[in-house]
């Protein structure tokens, strides 16, 4: 077949700052699909995007090229609205496990089609594989029959999904393009769209610990991508959050399911609790559930129950043991003070290095690998008090850990400012 | 082998404006020629490098790094000195055919490696192969022995020299990175300063038949490369030359050899002639031979003896009749006037549609295949004059020869304004 385009005109064009057109997206998106576009001809369009922008309609024509490029789901058939929540990445963002059960509980169906982790951030497919027996891999059948059973499901996305997006972020990983707006935006919005919710609720995370280190970056993005969902016809809408320091006490896996069934209980950390209810009614929001407050279903114990229907049909036992780490190591406070600062990228990369999170994709992780924070900022600590528990099963992983905790956190006399979780809302 | 430094790592630091350390600059250029850096990888490098620069320190040291990925000729047990000549391309461009025999007839040896032509430019090699018998390819004993008997020696580079560039030109080729000044400067200095010639004039082309199409571009070009040469010992001189127009009557093979033979008679175009000269004083007085001129040199006939011992020491007969095209299509002057402007580009692409060019590596040129030009900008011309005669084989190709042209002159009331093909000398 004659191609519609060449590649090399294509990267010049954005090379020398021009605005690509439809045409040329809609080829190069599929070109590249059908590997007719080179990995190392894509690589080059992608860092002239990442240093030469992209305006609007570009991305959104870009988004639905990705899309294109696969299925989409629909789940019009349902009895119940849905709304999908997605987050950008940041440490001990256990979010999705109490919140999946919460929503659907108040009403509200919620599809998520979730990841693994990469790096210094967890993924909560991995999470959830900590509960024994849990599977990530649900067919299209048993995902519709979930929702409408269970009102919500959390599973692996299957590969049928945007194939353009799965097989330009595996480029851009090893290709030093990730970073750029345009196409994390792109990336996002062509699975959430293609996944077929009515309603979506971004958390876009800013500080040490999540992707975009500021608040303008992680304003942009979060603006390009509520314009995405908006132009496809999603009820989009983003809250801005904080992720300089951990989300929880706890980073890791098991670790993490565990305080999320504190939450779910009742419990649980008060910044937990605040995100997840935060994230709930914007959820419920944009579905149009207006009528029901996700703190009452909370303590109602409603969203507990939908928890464990949901992790039993996927074949996971919510009552069954977690895993626990063969061995744990304590770092302690070195004075009395008020702990001012904990660094969620330092603690991010303990949990990774103990072996909860990978360094490429196909690595096995450890269930029980993390990190327990006895300690959060404003917390006061006395001298030898653990701060922090390191749970590994291999504790020759103790060392780098503890490096990457180094100048991680400080005590100091005066109380740390106090600071919500959530900065801003964006629609 | 453990690596040093990681792909994406380096890439990033490029692409976050940062400047690129020797050690990460030795690694990348390595790494890439062993195949640990991937084609993925380096593309997304050199479209970072393109958009934001490299500093003369990084330019100078991935030169070096290129060099180092393959062998280095050595002159010094000749009797002479050596001096070599570089374009960076043009229409017309065949100085080289006569330059090469004039400076070895006055005395300083000229090792001339080149290369064959890619889309609208002509390449040295394929003109010379439209010579019965003419082999580019020597050995480095034969390439020396010739160098030493004859003078002068134009053949193709071995595989050996700078293999890095060899490759990463290739890459550059589809992913749109040809057009970075730092990369272009590297590409050429790498290969002539392996080469081992001990003087090097630089002929940086500027208008719309050159790489480079604006007069800033090509001054930054040439200081680049001047800089280049002279931190590596090698005598180094550019002058900028004007490319708006072809060179000469001809572009294309055989008719090029034919123009250069009548300069080495002591006739031919003007403007051949004056550059030929102005090139070979900065290649005599850049080897230290100040003491003769090859004005005088060209009009002895000494250097058309050496053009001949040149060709038949490459198994060419200098003598044999050069090759005739099947078919010739005349493009007539529409009315009287003088001739305004005969545009490079346009010639180049009809010469390269007649067949004398290829469209891409590999793609056998016809011999035959030009254009011949019977009118330069500033001659006068009458309505159904022959403007132009185009020659091919294949007569299918004079519609878009023909297309190629449009356009591509004007024919005025007023004389154009006379201009030197030199423009500026750089030191």
């Amino acid at each position: 077949m004659s191609e519609q385009f060449d590649a090399v005109e294509v990267i010049a064009a954005k090379r020398d700052r021009h605005d690509l057109s439809d045409a040329q997206i809609d080829w190069v998106v599929d070109a590249y699909t059908r590997g007719v576009v080179a990995d190392e001809q894509m690589s080059a369009l992608a860092m002239a995007i990442l240093l030469n922008g992209m305006n609007r309609r570009e991305i959104s024509r870009w988004t639905n090229a990705m899309i294109a490029s696969g299925e989409r789901m629909d789940f019009s058939s349902l009895s119940r609205p849905t709304a999908d929540k997605h987050s950008t990445g940041g440490v001990g963002d256990k979010i999705t496990l109490p919140l999946a059960p919460l929503v659907a509980a108040c009403g509200v169906a919620v599809p998520q089609l979730s990841g693994r982790g990469l790096g210094h951030t967890g993924g909560t497919l991995d999470k959830l594989e900590a509960i024994p027996g849990w599977r990530a891999s649900l067919s299209n059948a048993e995902m519709m029959a979930q929702l409408e059973e269970v009102g919500a499901v959390i599973c692996a996305a299957g590969a049928g999904l945007a194939p353009a997006d799965k097989k330009l972020y595996a480029l851009r990983d090893v290709t030093g393009t990730v970073e750029a707006i345009p196409l994390i935006a792109s990336s996002i919005m062509s699975k959430k769209i293609a996944e077929g919710t009515g309603a979506l609720v971004l958390d876009v995370k800013v500080g040490s610990g999540a992707f975009m280190k500021n608040e303008n970056q992680a304003r942009e993005l979060a603006e390009t991508m509520v314009g995405l969902g908006t132009d496809a016809g999603v009820k989009t809408v983003a809250l801005l959050t904080d992720m300089s320091t951990p989300l929880g006490r706890t980073a890791g896996n098991a670790c993490e399911i565990a305080e999320s069934v504190e939450v779910l209980a009742g419990g649980g950390p008060a910044d937990v609790v605040e995100l997840t209810v935060a994230l709930a009614r914007e959820m419920l929001q944009a579905a149009g559930r207006v009528d029901v407050d996700p703190a009452d279903v909370l303590a109602s114990g409603r969203a507990m129950d939908t928890w464990k229907a949901m992790i039993r049909a996927q074949d996971g036992d919510p009552d069954a043991p977690l895993p626990v780490a063969r061995e744990t190591h304590d770092v302690l406070a070195a004075t009395d003070g008020v702990l001012t600062r904990l660094d969620a990228m330092a603690v991010g990369v303990a949990a990774w290095r103990l072996g909860a999170g990978r360094s490429r994709p196909g690595e096995v992780v450890q269930a029980a690998a993390g990190v327990v924070m006895h300690a959060k900022p404003g917390d006061t600590v006395r001298a030898g008090d653990p701060l922090l528990t390191l749970h590994t099963d291999t504790p020759d992983r103790f060392e780098r850990a503890v490096e990457a905790l180094a100048g991680g956190y400080d005590i100091g006399a005066e109380p740390a400012p106090a600071r919500s979780v959530v900065i801003d809302r964006i629609t």
